[in-house]
């Protein structure tokens, strides 16, 4: 790195996220100003050579580049808004998560006051930042992302940018995240099942481990059957996932656990079953999602 | 293998699965007899070298070693109780998938019919028997196991014995399986919300393999958590995992897309943090779902 690749960025939001991102920019060696509404959570970056700003403005006006990382976007706008004057004609790159709807609505705000727009999603923990496993998808203009690629590089990992729609990044966050949350909710209900049966965690864990790391394998052939609209059944059937999903109900409703999300899902199989489609694979099952309201 | 070690041994029921397991014997080399209500699933086998039994008593006397693989456990009883004179004194291992109390109470019916029974989970899918990755799961007396353990193994793969108590192998097999279809349903879901987002599952699909491949990785801290009650998060909180699920039920409402199984998981994190755990780590929802009753 020589110093003309240095460039001076600023970081709004120092929750754990933030602070992570800032962290990351000041061992990069970018000349990094921050701001938080708590004014304390910036002392261990200034101890590590941050400049802190004591207004948005302020803090804005240091850098070409500011990157917020907040609550949701209801917050990045309470805190860009009133400094919309400083932020005309540098690069907001908004990494904090929240709906693509909203990612829209933000990118529109920002054209209309003159500002570059990014939306980001980080899709790794704070402890990944700035280290290889770190992966952040970004969307928005092809040129704001040219311009401000290098810096954002040096977060780490892999910095993708998935296009010029700026709600693309949130809507691969929010579809990742249901991944997600979804499983490790059913991870964390498969616990509680096996811990009633008398089975610790620990014991079952390694076979958790083995199930669960079949999934990536299977993401392919459910890719390529949704887009082609190939939902003939090889092995498994939406029927027989069906009689699987009512057995784990019945053991885990014997053992009083709550089965909500359970039953949830095994209503939307029951849908397709109850629709003729028991014979066919699992990936029928999200035209079926997706036939919800009509 | 040599002579001494070919092992006479019956599979009733040739679905699938039966077809793979009964394929897999004669692959081994051991003299294989097959029964099937409807007699004609067994041609491709006995072109192979199976023995075809007319009846499910014929089938049973032909060896010590009786395996049943069919719909459910009451389908094993319509089947093997009118056998039950033939069935004395061999052993049956029952390999149809049920749940932890069908597979005790199929236990107690056996011990009173002075029939040896372990009851075993065939965690991977047909194609997968006889081969390496093939795993499945057994439990009941250690004499029985230990007895039958050599043809077993010649299923493939990973053969384990999980102890004494009948249920076990069916409480792994509930507990795994419900990690496996509530991620899948997860997964069709984020499928579906992409989908909607413009965004098409092949393209999204490599994102997906890398955020489902993170769970391996999660499991082994959660199920230390969960079995020492230490639910002090380090990094991530119900309460963020509460935020992010919000944003996601959002985003499929506003296409339109069924959320039950989302909002029934959310649902559950809510009370987690209405009785005040926002701050712990996602462990706590499995005291969380055992508590649904009290």
């Amino acid at each position: 790195m020589t110093d003309r690749d240095l460039h001076p960025v600023t970081v709004l939001g120092l929750g754990p996220m933030g602070q992570a991102l800032a962290g990351a920019l000041l061992t990069a060696g970018h000349p990094t100003t921050v701001w938080n509404r708590t004014a304390a959570r910036a002392d261990p970056l200034v101890a590590r050579g941050a400049r802190r700003a004591s207004t948005v403005a302020e803090a804005v006006r240091a850098s070409p580049l500011v990157l917020a990382c907040v609550l949701d976007y209801a917050a990045v706008r309470a805190i860009v808004e009133p400094a919309a004057g400083a932020l005309a004609g540098r690069a907001l790159v908004n990494l904090t998560a929240d709906t693509p709807q909203r990612a829209r609505e933000m990118a529109a705000w920002a054209s209309g006051q003159g500002v570059d727009y990014l939306d980001g999603a980080i899709m790794t923990p704070a402890p990944t930042i700035g280290g290889s496993e770190a992966l952040v998808l970004y969307s928005g203009p092809e040129q704001v992302w040219h311009t401000h690629r290098d810096i954002l590089l040096s977060l780490g990992g892999s910095a993708d940018w998935l296009g010029a729609d700026p709600a693309r990044a949130a809507a691969h966050d929010v579809a990742l995240l249901d991944v997600f949350w979804t499983a490790m909710s059913g991870i964390a209900h498969a616990f509680a099942l096996a811990r009633a049966e008398g089975i610790t965690a620990t014991e079952i864990a390694p076979y958790v481990k083995g199930i669960s790391g079949l999934l990536p394998d299977l993401v392919d052939d459910l890719a390529g059957r949704i887009d082609v609209g190939n939902h003939t059944a090889d092995v498994s059937t939406i029927a027989s996932a069906a009689a699987t999903m009512t057995h784990i109900v019945e053991a885990a409703e014997g053992h009083g656990i709550d089965t909500g999300t359970l039953r949830a899902a095994n209503a939307v199989v029951a849908r397709a079953v109850h629709a003729g489609h028991g014979d066919d694979d699992f990936s029928r099952l999200v035209r079926v999602y997706a036939e919800a309201s009509a």
